[in-house]
């Protein structure tokens, strides 16, 4: 069930039953000289879409700007400062809390929010009780990292080994192009890619990582192996969002 | 030209030819008894699309949540705070300024966050000023209402007369009916319906237009109305991009 | 009644028999090589005492530094960033609201406070609801232009037609003329006057208008004229007013 | 000279000559059952015009809300949070040491202003320094209050000895009395006055000075008091002003 | 009694007997060439834990970095804007207010934090009341300098007169020595020292100040000395504490 | 070689040599029955310390109060809101980078502080680039938490199994009772304890681990103990820091 194509008075309706929502969370970054721009912003929502049929959750706007400072050196990337997220993950939560919303389980596809992420909710947490909402002491967010689930991670060492690689993986690219298999790029990549430099500024990313990739190889990526990734992130994540439910 | 359906290096090559880029953005609210709730962002999405195609534009993410503060009594309403909203805008034109853009163009879909845009473009020219970035002078924001062009509105008034009314539109919602017809929705509207109340609180609203609708009647909408709405607001705006992008 | 010259005990004797409050709000800006950098928050000021003697209204502390980020480049001007003066409002009200105002009217001299003002009023009504005031649902805030009223409007095209211009307009400085009739400026005013680009940063505005006027020729301006834009303005302003006050 | 009964031209004039600027500040609070809301805005306000005649600096406009939340608690009275305040001095100073002023002299009228004040003033160094505006080290800020001036002092404690109090004072209620003859108060005032608590919350105020006074007996001050307060004050800020301008 | 060195039932049973509380706050800042960036951060908590001894204080965790941002184009220094600090002590009033904490003592070691801790403390108490806190018009919070201790100024003038000084003073660098005999430092001081400048952006203040010391000579230190400040300092400090312990 | 021992010109000296500095940064929150409320910044400083010593590093003033919002409903629990958190970590590491420090190494005794910390860091290089401070894109910051020490870890499980737990945990009380063994605190604890919750706000963490322990037995820990993961934290840490230094 999908958030933007429901009305209100069937949201009324959804809510006497589950509280919970599911925000796909991805960015608006550079993926390398093949990956797609809105990668992380496209996995998160084709997954979270899945996750939603399969388990009758309500599926929020996808947030499809996040935390991507560091990627802001190469053209076409924006990013939130995590100051500024914050208060965007406080005032979504605020607004569902009011009206009985308790469960907000974020399937995020971007590394680089998943601190901001964190801290938002501690921040949201702690503003909800400072509002006294009735419910306050049962809100609960989540952040859920399909790229992280155990069954994607090994299916992508199996694929792919070392070239998997930390960025603009073929992993990620691959279910991209299965997801829109109109928007596969080509492009020339080099054998040799950066890798194993931690993360500073956007400038000294970008020296450090010219083309964008760290240490991946998309070359590899197939819009086949992008189905399969999907079918197992969204088996995984169903079983996590049914899980997170029943959480105390 | 889709940005999240790019790669960065084909945008770098965009931006040697055009610094325009335009952003969808709508709103996260109630939209009365069959209305989406997430009408806003799905017609400005489209429009925005179609001038794309039209005009060559680079088309950014969907905001798909703005200012809807005075909805939230409504269940599933999602609003940012106006001075999150100005950070959030900020945010993003910073980052897409340094690298060399500056024409933004944002087609909006919600009456409501025009206010709040317009003082965030103030903010925004101020602080690229601050930075002292080399095209600062030169950044423009415009926001394009598709509901407020002349031939939209024009259309509104022969098909629906005084039924448009000013929320939960039958335009706006015809033009979701042609975007989702697999999502129209069937509900009872009373004939009486609100109108003429200013707005205030979320909970006021709710008060005073306690089915959500703002004097229109959205039963008179069809997906055809919506195809003709489209097809105007394209044009129309395809211009407006036009000569935003050639004016001084 | 004026704030600044009442006592609280006063203030609480008034507040059983009205709960509304006018706030002038003006600017500080350039307006022109004749035209005052007060006149904004001078014709506001004026033009609600006027409509205080009328209506018996309160009339609180001029608000005479605005949104005028866009004339900073010219010496002398003074501005808020917007979000700034969204917690200005935000803190102006919350006291007010607290000990029982709820009707806040602002009578309005500058075009470039509106959008900010109307952002600070949802942020406000939001604001007041989190606290729990018990009056929250029922604060109403109005921002009412003196220089959009018709009968202002009407007057101002039929003395000036097309030199009435957007800014350093005859009719502003004629106001200003008739309350400060000592400090009517003489300089000279080229015949042609820059006019029809749209505003953006500061830098950018005095490129672009670079005496500062905005189509207008100030020199027709006379004191008695002003006289009459501030009969038009006390009278539609305290209709305007009294209507606010009843409106539910 | 007043800013804004000046033109900007006239400012950029006023710059070749002279870097400094005056700022009344005042506050809008209570002031006891005979003291008028804005007595410390109308005492900075006259002074610092006063000031102005004899020393030829510019006025700006007059801040005539302040930090009070300590009073908010009687009606009438309003207030700027400390770090709304902050941002409003900074965005001021910023607007103006853009255009080459570099020395800011603040006379104020209320000791609640003076901690936000030096606040403010150093986060608006750093600012400016963080700007690289080529004045930013040789910009200056000074708070002068007029009720701290040693022949003020002596005066009001040769007239009314230990009845001066701190708040609702009758030195400052002369001066407004000599401003504004025409709004002399008359209310009971008990001879028992509050003093010697200290200063906490709104709610805890209010309850240890239940009419407003601090100790104060308002009832001794006369016009004529009020007009040789003013012409001390005029004096002694005149010659700290020049002083002020002079210094490295 | 220590916080840090206490758990949380000790002090869920402090709590039955006191609700007061002590915070040392100091400075990371250069203190000319002989003295310790930490001084004020090292007297403020060594006097603190001799008063804690003395009243059976609880002492929080001393807050080592305040407001010095005139300091910091000497390397070392540390400073937080005051906005920042605002909500630090917001966020730290906040978190034992909650649980029933209404007296908080802070000995203060840097004159240039007083400004900000008042504007904090303002900031505070409105805060507070508007989360409804059951305490909260019963929180008091107040600065007490130990340098401004009437015993301590008096021996100061006594051992030192002029060469007191008002940065890096004997005073302050004799009570270091008291504390860490083991870090007293030797460096050249020339006779001239420069004093009488009053603080403004930090550049300006290297300039005017250039070893970093005030008209002071810390050549005159010794720990004996420094055993007498701290002993006058406790004495005068925990009478001060018990006082405000029983203040209403 | 401490901050708070220094004088500046000894880091003016230290600067040519290093530009790297540690901040040991902890928490002020409950730690179960036995657990001191000062142990994570009890833990960080003191291994901070050692490292210091063997490494020569420089190391700046324990950050003593973190992220710790779900721990505030247990008295004597402070922290900052993330949002404030990182302007202080901002301002902190602004201040410093501008006289020419480059690599911050955070010494971390807390897992709550991580997601605010790298949180922080990403919106610190980026406000260092909009600064354009020369050494903006070589700043680097990296938090190093000592219980996740591969040594330490490997030491914890062998000495408690399961009996660590994730909150409280022998290792860190170990740690304390070695640092201050005239500290250690007796206290029932009951054999079982509450484990495997997920952390969301204050209200909820205390309903679910009502004595505060998450899932651990600190009666395990001894300050022999405690020695060895010192020992083992500031070798491990000092190769770290080492290493951190010399990357690019």
């Amino acid at each position: 069930m999908l958030l933007h194509l429901s009305t209100w008075q069937e949201i009324e309706t959804y809510l006497q039953q589950s509280q919970g929502m599911i925000f796909p969370i991805g960015s608006t970054e550079q993926h390398g000289p093949t990956g797609l721009i809105g990668t992380d912003a496209i996995c998160a929502e084709a997954i979270a879409r899945g996750v939603g049929e399969a388990t009758q959750a309500l599926i929020g706007p996808t947030i499809n700007v996040g935390m991507a400072l560091h990627h802001t050196a190469f053209p076409g990337s924006i990013s939130l400062r995590p100051s500024t997220m914050i208060q965007v993950v406080r005032d979504y939560i605020t607004c569902l809390a009011k009206v009985g919303f308790t469960k907000f389980y974020f399937i995020n596809g971007h590394g680089g929010n998943i601190a901001t992420l964190k801290a938002a909710f501690s921040e949201t947490y702690a503003h909800l009780e400072d509002l006294q909402i009735a419910n306050a002491p049962k809100v609960q967010c989540q952040v859920a990292n399909w790229f992280m689930c155990s069954s994607v991670y090994k299916l992508a060492k199996e694929l792919y080994g070392d070239q998997e690689g930390s960025h603009a993986t073929p992993s990620e690219v691959a279910l991209t192009q299965y997801v829109y298999p109109e928007s596969i790029k080509q492009a020339p990549l080099s054998p040799e890619v950066a890798s194993g430099h931690k993360i500073y500024s956007a400038t000294n990313f970008r020296i450090r990582y010219p083309d964008g990739r760290m240490g991946s190889n998309p070359g590899l990526a197939t819009p086949e192996h992008g189905k399969q990734f999907y079918d197992l992130a969204v088996k995984e994540l169903s079983d996590g969002y049914r899980e997170f439910l029943t959480a105390e």
